[in-house]
């Protein structure tokens, strides 16, 4: 079944959208987070578990599954939702942003990346017929255009170029793409300039593709320049395309670009923060080696349902946590990426009730603002 | 409830015994193994994870626990069973073993050993009656007696001393119990000397225990005397109690145990192995970061129906493993448990229907002897 994007409803408040994406591997309700599963697994959890956070749709990174186990074995094998399991979407990003992750490791072309592994420095060219090629092997629902991820800060004449890089390439990935099971979507970059983003949209759209991201973003630039770029250039986006804020956010990140008309989102930081010990709560972030909930019977949060808050206390969490265990990771992922879930679907439930606004407001208020 | 253990049948051909031990959290068939949960955790595994292995008891390490998160607080949060969510019966050993473990940083006076923690060097003094006295505040349904495991090798003088001190320390455990809900073993030490382990046998049964343990094997000493031992000593224990082979062992090392007379088994090995990528399977134990797994879409075991063996394929789990992902952990964990428990429940079959003895010459020979 070929991609498909419906537009449910326009907030009146704002540029916020309900929507919904089917996919090949079933339907996704937007405003959407994809929790991030670098190398064939969302760290610590099983599909079941990420399954019962409310996930619809994970990520998953073509960097690093081209270099281990390969994409050629993961075809031979099924593709990637068969090989981890997961039976719901999949979007894979290009392995772009981890190539230019390595420094020194990657130089640049006209035609593509030269970079060295990083785990056994064998040398490699990600060209964007290849970025292609390797996501289509993946088999993920939705692929992403090689681009190159502008860095922050960079003048007006390199990301000009740059920008001119990403246009190129975009242009050969759409025409590189042969499955018709798989969407893709175009990147808009163009740093911090909002003159160039704009230019980007003007280019990247008429090539035509099955959704618009905006990268380059949460590169280390300051946030307001982040907010500024998702108000300004999602509305000049395909009202009847889903929109992609990638690599964003915090759960205020998130609030706000919903409200700029971003659908889609992914982020390390509720699996990563997990991983150390830091848990987002319905009213504060807590650090749970804190001696503070050394004796306290209570979960991580009174207002949460997800397995971890009903099952297990602080206290245990946090003896978890000293002691190095496994189980540590497992069960405060389980409640990070719950509490994503959660806020996304409160999120669609105040569009839904017309009430998206003031949950705006309100959220925004108890996070100290953007 | 107070503890009971009942005898069910008796096989005709060997001195294997099918048993049911009644406990206050539940009731455990025998012969059974107890997976390892050192810190609160059987490391990796949820609660509901260890369960759908089949796992009818797990045991607790009083040492870990005394030290870290403490059994004062354990207690106020409620006992061991509510703080880590299991609501099946546990049995505690008596962090006798583990305090031996630590060699320099512990000396073993009459009274108790005094050590210092492998945390923060913070200084200790097990006694017989502490012993008690944190696994009655653990709130485990089978306490173990603080006991002195003797060193192999050691001379008979040095066996006999320890031996004696054993006894002496086993009185003071009996003694100490003061909970009702909760069952306490004796433990049979004498090294690797039968007479010294008879002696220890005529000692330990008129203080009178809810079950007893061999202890101080698998300790060092070949195969063969651990083989000798449970054969020779075993059978002189009480019939009408439980018997517990402590520390032990292989799959091959079980199914002669029980056919010794033992009932109950604990190790690490399953576990272990797990997170070092070595498993179970019905055929053979397998490395799986082996080259020959690469593309391998098959099962770690086509007769396995653990969850792992049920949805993931060797060529993922060696992806998993060599990408250091926890997953790789939990899912190797769940399939060596689930292997342990297949085997006790087949065990258990066999001594049913009367044919423990082909089972045994079956398996042992399948595993290149014991």
């Amino acid at each position: 079944m070929p991609f498909e994007f419906e537009l449910i409803k326009k907030d009146t408040g704002s540029s916020a959208r309900l929507g919904r994406m089917i996919t090949a591997h079933g339907t996704v309700n937007t405003p959407v987070f994809m929790p991030v599963g670098t190398q064939g697994t969302v760290k610590s959890l099983t599909p079941e578990q990420i399954k019962s956070c409310g996930t619809q749709i994970i990520l998953g990174n073509t960097y690093h599954l081209y270099l281990r186990p390969g994409h050629e074995t993961i075809k031979k094998l099924g593709g990637l939702h068969k090989f981890m399991n997961w039976t719901d979407p999949i979007l894979t990003d290009s392995g772009g942003f981890q190539v230019y992750s390595l420094g020194k490791l990657r130089k640049i072309t006209a035609d593509g990346v030269i970079f060295r592994s990083h785990i056994d420095g064998s040398k490699h060219f990600l060209t964007p017929q290849k970025a292609v090629e390797i996501q289509e092997a993946l088999g993920s629902d939705i692929m992403m255009c090689l681009d190159e991820c502008t860095p922050y800060p960079a003048t007006l004449s390199e990301t000009k170029k740059s920008l001119d890089l990403t246009v190129k390439w975009a242009k050969l990935c759409r025409a590189a793409k042969a499955s018709t099971e798989q969407a893709i979507f175009g990147i808009v970059q163009g740093g911090t300039y909002l003159d160039l983003r704009k230019q980007a949209v003007e280019e990247i759209i008429p090539i035509g593709f099955d959704g618009y991201a905006l990268g380059g973003v949460s590169v280390g630039e300051p946030k307001e320049i982040m907010y500024s770029i998702a108000e300004a250039i999602t509305p000049l986006l395909p009202e009847d395309k889903p929109r992609y804020l990638m690599g964003v956010g915090t759960p205020a990140d998130i609030v706000y670009g919903v409200s700029c008309g971003i659908d889609m989102f992914d982020c390390v930081i509720p699996t990563r923060c997990a991983r150390h010990g830091l848990l987002f709560t319905n009213s504060e972030k807590i650090v749970i080696k804190n001696a503070r909930f050394r004796e306290d019977d209570g979960p991580i949060d009174e207002t949460c349902d997800c397995y971890t808050c009903k099952n297990f206390s602080r206290a245990y969490l946090r003896h978890l946590y000293f002691a190095g265990e496994i189980l540590a990771m497992v069960l405060n992922t389980i409640h990070n990426v719950h509490y994503y879930m959660r806020l996304l679907a409160q999120i669609r439930a105040a569009l839904e009730e017309n009430s998206f606004t003031e949950f705006k407001n309100t959220f925004l208020k108890k996070e100290g603002g953007i």
